[in-house]
């Protein structure tokens, strides 16, 4: 949440001159996204955001990430697309990076969602599966069922205890229970696989963006119903389940995309895989981040405790 | 450089509905100014920049930002005025921070300034004092003449010599030199007192804005005069003097405002404190922050060149 790679005035309008978009008139680098930098333009023309592609995003996966929201754009989806150049470019360098022009879309991402919110949001995230099935794009997952265990074991045990006594040997045996009994065989489609509140635009109630796909990748669509539902459905500090908002993403999700028996059975296990994936790439950031970075930590134990919910309750209450 | 105080998109919407400006459409936290978090902000009307109060601006100095600014733009000069509420409000309590919604200004901060540029610069400031005539608000300089040697005293005279050797001598050296020769009866005013690129907003080689009045206060204007000559006349590290920008914002000032002849021959060494001034802040920040922080660290020795070169040759070359 901070920028990381400054941007001048005149590159930025060295940058635009490529582009049928018109002059600068205001560069703003704002604090938003994964570990990216990324800057508000705006032209005579329109407005857009200038990410430059730090550490987190590998610029081989850019290709993926584009032609998936050129795909959704075409779509109807709204999404926000990669402007191309008059060369027909959209990748870019800009001060030692890649970089992207990507189109701006208004809206703001709510921090207390009500049921009528939940409900567009799960609605936006089935019309974009949707939306998807044509497309061809594939991309592991490298946050999957496989990579869990081995980013675990990366983490410092001794650091993990310190954060709550008895940590690794929940994870441990989280993770036999899900490389033992994970559905293998769920529709599979491109998914978003990190649609927190952050990651959606709202105005007047509506979705007007679905945005920050860098961790998109192939995987199960019923998996990217049970991250939405784990990032949507609980206080931020996880202790607090609120099924009304968990129904009401399921519901508006159904409205638009049915989900088959199998994928319905399989929303517990995994939304607990989900919840393991973001407590262990949150504890690993916790260990590995000093205190008072750029990089503000999360907190692991958040999704501890959604973990614990939807092992011994379901998506139930 | 980052956003320190989060606000959310209901938090920002109950803000907004206090004034006549329509409803929230885009929020966005941005990296600027000095050490407050500020947000973009847009509604159906227009776009503003909501700033929340860290540690670095005392409450009890923004009613004379506030007034200063007021002034400034009755007088037709290009500042971002405080925008009042329905009630006649400016001041606000958002997230537990004090806080103002500002107008927001287009422009872009330069880099690189050419001559046309910093004439323009130049005149604007003129401009600014002139229209500062008859504006009565009073604020000591917190970082004026007598406040350098405690500043000095109170950095670690170990890690000041491990970044330079020899730094304290020469800081104690110029302490003497300035307290036994600064100027004491040059004509006063509100100043900018930190007219730094970053602080100009500039469209088309004209200014549209000047921006980030918190180091606002009573002090010489030759003093601003120097100010900015030592920001803008040099290379960022500050080891080439490029005389033209130099002469050109002097120039352009003069044509908006005439200097005293006891002005024009105090310039020197008014920069001279200008350099000391930035010199120990910086320095007191380099000692005093973490590395790795929010705030990025600006290199202190900069400002020891451009004071050994005014310290050899005024403002020639």
């Amino acid at each position: 949440m901070a920028v990381y790679t400054q941007v001048s005035a005149e590159a930025a309008a060295a940058l635009l001159a490529r582009y049928d978009v018109g002059k600068l008139m205001t560069l703003k680098g704002i604090a938003e996204g994964v570990e990216n930098s990324n800057y508000l333009v705006e032209t005579g023309h329109a407005r857009f955001i200038l990410t430059l592609y730090e550490n987190r995003v590998d610029p081989d996966d850019l290709p993926y990430f584009h032609d998936m929201l050129a795909h959704l754009h075409a779509k109807g989806c709204h999404v926000p697309r990669f402007i191309e150049d008059r060369e027909g470019r959209w990748l870019q360098d800009v001060a030692g990076r890649k970089a992207c022009l990507i189109e701006f879309l208004q809206g703001v991402s709510v921090s207390e969602p009500d049921a009528g919110v939940a409900t567009e949001v799960g609605r936006a995230l089935g019309t974009m599966h949707r939306a998807l099935a044509g497309f061809n794009g594939r991309r592991a997952n490298p946050l999957g069922l496989s990579n869990w265990r081995p980013l675990f074991e990366k983490c410092d045990a001794h650091a993990a205890e310190t954060l709550q006594p008895g940590l690794c040997n929940r994870i441990a045996a989280e993770c036999d229970y899900l490389e033992a009994n994970w559905p293998k065989n769920l529709p599979q489609s491109a998914v978003h696989a990190d649609l927190f509140p952050d990651n959606v635009l709202i105005l007047d109630g509506k979705v007007t963006g679905l945005i920050d796909f860098y961790f998109a990748c192939t995987d199960s669509k019923a998996y990217d119903v049970a991250v939405t539902h784990s990032a949507w459905s609980f206080s931020v500090d996880g202790s607090q389940y609120r099924s009304a908002i968990g129904d009401a993403l399921v519901a508006g999700y159904v409205d638009a995309l049915p989900l088959g028996a199998e994928e319905r059975e399989a929303l517990p296990i995994l939304a607990r895989g989900a919840c393991l994936r973001f407590l262990l790439t949150r504890l690993y950031d916790w260990i590995n981040t000093p205190a008072g970075a750029l990089v503000s930590r999360k907190d692991p134990l958040a999704f501890l405790r959604r973990l614990d919910h939807y092992s011994a309750h379901g998506l139930n209450m």
